[in-house]
């Protein structure tokens, strides 16, 4: 007896790491000079401000579907202009992304989790990480085009 | 015995009419001479031909998960630029989905569908189509800054 779902884990996991893989191509396609300090529009941040966020949003989540424990990151850490780190840091996370999202407990998704920013199902919190990642990736495909770059294309993953 | 998910029907249904919601405040948050006018970075197009894009993807994905039936739209449907009649079609369509997407048999997300633009699992379909509305709609909150407007929180849903 089979029990269709919308999403099984290991596609959903596949989806993450899709959006992932492509984000990494954004960070890339930026020139250096540019990725922490271009705005197309004021008072927006850098796309690479945005990249760092999505970083540690996405580790607190992995950290949190985990554990349990949903705690605050240290935004300073965010702060680095260092593409190269940045990038080191985006692959180390993909790398437990890919090993440890297939420990996490099903029921978690369901569960409400008290976040930073409030109380929310595994659910809402895993696809609002996702989804914060495409908005802000979005905008910078913006920058990329006001910058006369032409950026990866959407649908690769 | 429970069989837990990532996510059940009536919260992906949630999820989905909550980006919905988002994205006609964006609509609505485009002084009504730009909508289908400007953009913030050439050959970027108007938001407002997103918005329709968006919708008439959105169609053609609630129809192929009822019928499996992925017919490509009619795209001169989506050229008119009057955002009234836009914001009704997009009103009818959230309705069409509260009612119908219930209806969807829950094994076509993981069976194979052929659309225009390709064979893909109807999980791949139905994320994707909401994974571009994200995008465009994270370009159009560059457009609505680099115009001087405060898009609606993001958070919000």
């Amino acid at each position: 007896m089979t029990h269709p779902v919308i999403v099984t884990p290991s596609t959903f996991l596949s989806h993450w790491q899709g959006h992932r893989a492509l984000t990494r191509r954004v960070i890339e396609a930026f020139p250096e000079d540019n990725l922490f300090t271009y705005t197309a529009a004021p008072p927006m941040r850098p796309f690479g401000t945005m990249a760092w966020e999505i970083h540690q949003v996405s580790e607190l989540t992995l950290n949190g579907l985990l554990t349990g424990e949903w705690t605050e990151p240290d935004w300073r850490e965010g702060t680095s202009t260092d593409r190269a780190r940045l990038l080191r840091e985006w692959d180390a996370l993909s790398a437990r992304l890919e090993a440890e999202f297939p420990n996490v407990d099903l029921n978690f998704f369901e569960q409400t989790h008290r976040l930073p920013w409030g109380e929310m199902s595994g659910w809402a919190a895993t696809i609002y990480t996702i989804d914060n990642e495409i908005h802000h990736r979005g905008q910078g495909y913006v920058y990329l085009r006001a910058l006369g770059i032409e950026p990866p294309a959407f649908y690769e993953r």
